[in-house]
């Protein structure tokens, strides 16, 4: 696997050499070599802390850890919520005579995890040297004063996406301080804590506090780098709208031999309508589902040509042998809205699988939304196609009579509605961001859009600022699945880059 | 729900009224009015012992148990079994002067379960007054010389399926002895402990042994009665062979938002496949599916027009608003071969899904064979259909590079494979079992074939017999399925019903 991004990689040698030459970030490096050891122990102890979005104990634990490390700092730390929301921790740099104002924004809260399907335990931080596909090994963290194997990687929940740029920022203030430096705006951070379970309370929670929250923009320090290893910058998300689907079959359970070819079989229901919604080439068959999509633009459609071919390399990665959406390349595809199942059961199979009719058959899908469109619109369409497809559509569990009285009932549950959002890339401060981000990392791939779902909108819409998003994990870091893991280098390339972000 | 099948009900009164003249059942019935908690306390020793069939400890408990219950009655028990297969119990009774020999088969193992979906242990017997659907609350045994409410329901694995004819047979036994009445023909008891993992080792086993296993007529004792609660005798089976098919997706899951509407998704794919199998009225599009069946003879079909019909109450009974196969009945439909859904799963759903695409889509199928079919022939049938959709198929994990070498790959696995089976009603021994069996439970239903799966051809190939299968359990049994239950006068009824057969 490694051979087919190193083959890439050689083409970018030259743009990376000349990289460094940002003061922050070269203050930042010397910094970093001096306190490996120390920054990784800050890390590993923020990531030992279970930070799924629901468990609210453990989500205020970390926003207490994380306030703390700001507390040490001087960054005079405020956790700011709305009733029922998990706290954003606030924290802040006043530069006297600063002009404007940025803020950074990451999030604390991680993916839902299933613990059986990952190599270690997903809250106790373990390096490995190489990946786990590729048979790597549990090594102890080198003693204080060793240096580390750019290439190991840490594995935890968060560690990628999307505690690490917390780390980083704050790495890359205390260099910046050591180092004499100044900062030339005032600096704002806003880490959030229910990223991942959609952001619900992130609109309301600015808006409540607009003041504390005002910036002239907000760097979004979350995905992962471009798929060769290239820094990117991304100037949109696309937004998420979820919808959980269950159709019905017999009450209970039914033996197969006695009822099977008479009892309608749920799973085969679902299936069907599955099918239904998008043709064999992955088009969305749902009526109405493109029709507000905002096309791009002359300079994004350029920056998108400019932008490396990826996907031949990322199917021998990923073990593909096609992929849906062609002839529209990878890049292409995420600035159009997409429908994706996330995960489909029906009764059991393996070992604990019986001869039955299941009950019920359940399929959770995820729509990805760009620029234009509006979550509910979409939801409604989804539920719309469903009925056309014959079924009976309830929004919370059907009664008996309702099973009766219809040959085919769903529920439909929208489960949450998203926005996509983009930036212009040829503002006078997107142009800034671009030569900031190009003195410390070489030469950048700007990206219209980012495929998955950043809380865009959320930040643009209460505060009427703009976003621009900052990654800093290695792409093939497993982040919402198992075995998510940040490589060391992005970790240190992350901390020079957020050292020259803050001096901007 | 219940004053669907009382309806049904009141129209065999008569029949049922006049059922008693038979008189080992009658001294079974004596028996069994004195006895009621002793009977009961025996089962619920029996039901304690788990009996899943992979699981070899407990399996080798039940066989002893049901061995020492046979000693009891010196029934010269053995365990019976080839290597790797778990042992057959058998016992018997040599009648002097007897011309022929009766063998009982039941099985004493269970189907696999997830204890979570069970209102009790499913290995902790539990009487309750009512069923579970209709709020049965648990209830303690009557203290011995009570009575035993008749619509009660014990409730553990095994209890309906199929270690209910263990107990109504040895049970006859005690009461035809304790009424000084004698056998005529020679018995044999013959109770297998692998019957829900598909009976792999049944043939082999018999043949091994064809002496000690040999009669004239095996009366199979398993299965539930007719839906309207009369008794029926049914001359046949389906054979199960079973499909497991994987697709596959990415290596490992991946972020939906930064691969969605490019990665193809397993699932989708799946839902693909499973749907190009079936049209929407039921129907198998499997290339040849069909072309093996044997027609039923004018007999057959004389005796399923006379069947009650049931499939209204049925569908009330069920929550069901339609079913597959119209306009055949589903005493027609259980006569042809059908494909069935037994579960199916992708990654997650509910609150461990996430925003993934994912890695592989898993779907366990079931296909009921009828006399004609064969198995291996169908399983082969299978695999075409799938490769005709486009799939490169393998029957084990593929590797990296068959995943990347082929646009969709597919796993293969034909789990077993099995046949159907039909004695004709019109034999001399069929119609002698018709006439005992109703002198006992009043007019009963014949049907040419059940829709479920016993292994009468394991047992007709090695032995040269014939079958004939005897039901005794409650139709809404939830037989493979969460909270399995007999209901108690269903046990009461069945130790006539095998006193009468003992004796024939």
């Amino acid at each position: 696997m490694k051979r087919y991004v190193l083959a890439l990689l050689i083409g970018l040698l030259p743009a990376v050499a000349g990289a460094q030459a940002n003061p922050a970030a070269q203050a930042a490096r010397s910094w970093r070599q001096q306190h490996e050891r120390a920054i990784v122990d800050e890390f590993v102890t923020l990531l030992s802390i279970p930070n799924i979005a629901r468990d609210r104990e453990d989500i205020q634990r970390n926003a207490e850890a994380i306030a703390a490390m700001m507390a040490k700092r001087g960054l005079a730390p405020k956790l700011v919520s709305v009733p029922g929301g998990n706290p954003i921790v606030f924290g802040e740099i006043r530069t006297p005579g600063a002009t404007r104002t940025l803020a950074f924004y990451a999030h604390y809260d991680g993916q839902p995890l299933d613990a059986k399907e990952w190599a270690s335990p997903p809250f106790v931080p373990t390096l490995r040297d190489k990946p786990t596909e590729d048979g790597g090994q549990v090594i102890p963290l080198p003693p204080v004063g060793a240096t580390f194997d750019p290439e190991w990687r840490l594995y935890a929940r968060g560690a990628a996406d999307d505690k690490a740029p917390v780390i980083a920022l704050m790495t890359a203030v205390d260099a910046i301080r050591a180092a004499g430096m100044t900062f030339r705006a005032n600096i704002k951070f806003a880490f959030e804590g229910e990223e991942e379970a959609g952001s619900v309370n992130l609109e309301r929670t600015l808006a409540a506090n607009k003041d504390l929250f005002a910036a002239d923009l907000w760097l979004m320090c979350d995905a992962p780098l471009y798929q060769t290893r290239q820094q990117s910058i991304i100037f949109g998300a696309r937004g998420v709208t979820q919808v959980d689907i269950t159709v019905y079959g017999p009450r209970a359970e039914l033996h197969s031999g006695h009822y099977g070819n008479w009892a309608p079989n749920p799973a085969m229901s679902l299936a069907r309508l599955l099918t239904s919604m998008k043709d064999d080439k992955g088009r969305v068959l749902v009526e109405g589902f493109y029709d507000d999509v905002e096309p791009l633009g002359p300079v994004e459609k350029r920056a998108l040509a400019e932008a490396p071919a990826i996907g031949t390399d990322l199917m021998r990665q990923f073990w593909l042998g096609s992929t849906d959406g062609g002839p529209l390349t990878l890049n292409e595809l995420i600035t159009v809205p997409s429908l994706n199942i996330r995960g489909m059961t029906s009764s059991r199979t393996g070992a604990q699988a019986s001869n039955v009719i299941p009950a019920s058959a359940t399929v959770s899908i995820d729509i990805r939304m760009v620029k234009g469109m509006d979550g509910r619109k979409t939801g409604q369409q989804i539920t719309d196609h469903i009925r056309t497809q014959g079924f009976f559509v309830v929004d919370r569990e059907p009664t008996a009579d309702e099973r009766r009285a219809h040959p085919k009932v769903a529920k439909v549950v929208v489960v949450r509605t998203g926005a996509g959002s983009r930036t212009p890339m040829d503002l006078p401060i997107s142009q800034e961001v671009i030569r900031t981000v190009e003195s410390v990392r070489g030469r950048a791939v700007k990206l219209p859009t980012m495929g998955g779902g950043l809380p865009l909108a959320q930040v643009e819409r209460p505060l009427g600022t703009r976003t621009i998003v900052i990654p800093m994990g290695n792409h093939d870091n497993n982040q919402h699945s198992s075995d998510e893991n940040l490589r060391i280098q992005n970790l240190w390339d992350g901390i020079e880059l957020m050292a020259a972000l803050l001096t901007m």
